[in-house]
């Protein structure tokens, strides 16, 4: 499985469908839980992260016997470096788990809605991936997902604080909901970092398409809900939710404000981000991710020929990327010569 | 004939044709020329100026009976403002002969390849266009022009000294020479700064589009003689021709190293261009012209499309200017309003 999910650049949650995926590329759910007994993966000798990378390894196997989706189990350090790296880049790890050494591990399912990282901070961390904004969908699969794994493995769960996580920011229902927006409009007008900044106020937080501490290139930021402890489940999905429909209200509202006042600086910025993807000869992702963020809006507000709405821009997010690209063109390769096998690349999706 | 000419982009020196016209866009001639008893344009008084302008008008109009091509006359503030900017965008007039005021006035064949302005610096300033290196053949078309002229006109001259002129620097020959050259790998490598500083050690001069003081945009410039005195008019033209000979050697030279030691560059900077042109909503005349520059050395590199070898890229620097593309609209604009016309303009040539 792993083999044919690092070779293609699509992944559940790029599917361009789902409510106002639009704005809202995709909804992720993720749990954080560990096993009874067992150190948590910062203070594991050898033994125990093999014991629970053993024990869930197992659990996963039975599930599959009971007519659950099957995952596919994976051990990090069997995986190589450049494939690591394309699960990364594809959301489906994290970049801690993403390095070498610990007893990580991995379960995933055919279609990249779900990913279980074994002994990442925590002992397990369920990800559900759905494509626009679908966070209740997405907690419909992880709480059952969650359910039929607690049917076979010890939870460490205090009944009044909730379960027990590595890090105290995620006790209680150990959940983080968030999604990924697309909002040029928003940034082009500078709202981005004043809207962005006070969601901490209201128990949210905004960082960029790499997680904490990267940039927002692209125009994309994943917002996630900071507190785990003292609300329910649904609550915080729905609160998230509530949030992106006012996110996506804003930018809409934003855009065709921006197609009224400035539609020639608009159509402008849209024609030379194609121009740039159809006509560069060296592109680097962080340019890559900037113009298709311009085609995307650009797209959406019919600035550009019809064609392109069958291109997949979630699907070029992800081709864009360095060790995809390196995957897809059977060779490792410096940053330079990316560049160029890059710009071929989106030269010929662009014409 | 006046209407026609600010109708149209293209002109006798925009013709893609000549020798070495690859870099080599235009070649042309000057003469100055004074007529004897009357001040010069500087210090005359109304009735001096109307007298140059008759003798001048009827001295042409004489040449026409004699079989010679046919001059139209114009006098300056007869062409409204936005045409005489045209003539100047055209290159067929100075900026000074742009300018209200004076008894200026313009005589013009039918294929723009003689210009000659009256009452300019000095009363007659005979100018001759041809495409491509063609100085010997332009300087046959200015000695006969000027030998009928003279015919026609009793022109000031010193046996010692030669022709005189207004300024010191025009006297003797009164002949300025000089090539429009295109040369964006000097440019790119940084070559061309050094290059044309050093050629006023040889008697030559380098200077933008559009004479003395403007910028060298479009990697494109003038090369003249700035020695008018002690050489003959053919020592002139053929050491200018030798000289843009030898830029033409270094330019084509330095392309073929930029192909073979940065070729990714190369095409990226003229995929970028190319894209520019093509997608771009507000383009002003100076990236435009920029755009063009490294699209033209494109094409002639072989680097993009082959159809683009049919659009004629002298005319579209033309096409370009403020002038031209308020006359072509049909209406005058703010600068706002053109980066908008001209980018539609230059979409539709390229797309």
């Amino acid at each position: 499985m792993i083999e044919k999910i690092v070779a293609r650049a699509q992944s559940n949650w790029t599917k361009a469908e789902g409510p106002h995926h639009h704005i809202v590329l995709s909804s992720r759910l993720r749990l954080a839980r560990n096993l009874k007994k067992i150190p948590m993966p910062a203070f594991q000798n050898e033994t125990d992260g093999f014991t629970v990378l053993e024990k869930v390894k197992n659990a996963a196997e039975n599930l599959g016997y009971r007519g659950q989706e099957k995952l596919y189990f994976y051990r990090l350090n069997e995986i190589p470096a450049l494939e690591r790296q394309i699960l990364l880049e594809k959301h489906l790890i994290s970049p801690e788990h993403c390095e070498e050494g610990g007893n990580k591990g991995l379960l995933i399912n055919g279609d990249e809605a779900i990913s279980i990282m074994i002994n990442e901070e925590d002992h397990l961390r369920l990800q559900v991936f759905s494509p626009g904004l679908q966070l209740e969908e997405a907690w419909q699969i992880a709480d059952q997902l969650d359910d039929a794994l607690e049917s076979e493995l010890e939870y460490a769960f205090h009944s009044r604080t909730g379960y027990l996580t590595a890090c105290p920011t995620n006790v209680g229902t150990g959940l983080r909901a968030s999604v990924m927006v697309h909002v040029p409009a928003l940034v082009l007008t500078q709202q981005a970092g004043r809207v962005f900044s006070s969601l901490g106020q209201l128990g949210f937080t905004a960082r960029g398409l790499y997680g904490e501490g990267t940039e927002a290139i692209g125009d994309l930021y994943q917002i996630s809900n900071q507190i785990t402890l003292g609300q329910t489940e649904l609550e915080i999905i729905q609160n998230l939710t509530t949030l992106a429909l006012q996110i996506v209200a804003k930018e809409e509202k934003t855009r065709k404000w921006l197609l009224q006042e400035c539609p020639f600086q608009i159509k402008d910025r849209v024609g030379r981000a194609f121009g740039v993807l159809q006509n560069a000869a060296i592109l680097n992702s962080q340019e890559a991710l900037n113009c298709l963020s311009d085609v995307r809006m650009g797209v959406d507000l019919g600035l550009l020929k019809e064609e392109l709405r069958k291109l997949n821009l979630c699907e070029l997010l992800v081709l864009a990327q360095p060790a995809f690209i390196q995957r897809y063109t059977g060779r490792t390769m410096a940053a330079q010569e990316r560049d160029g096998v890059r710009a071929e690349l989106f030269a010929k999706k662009f014409r």
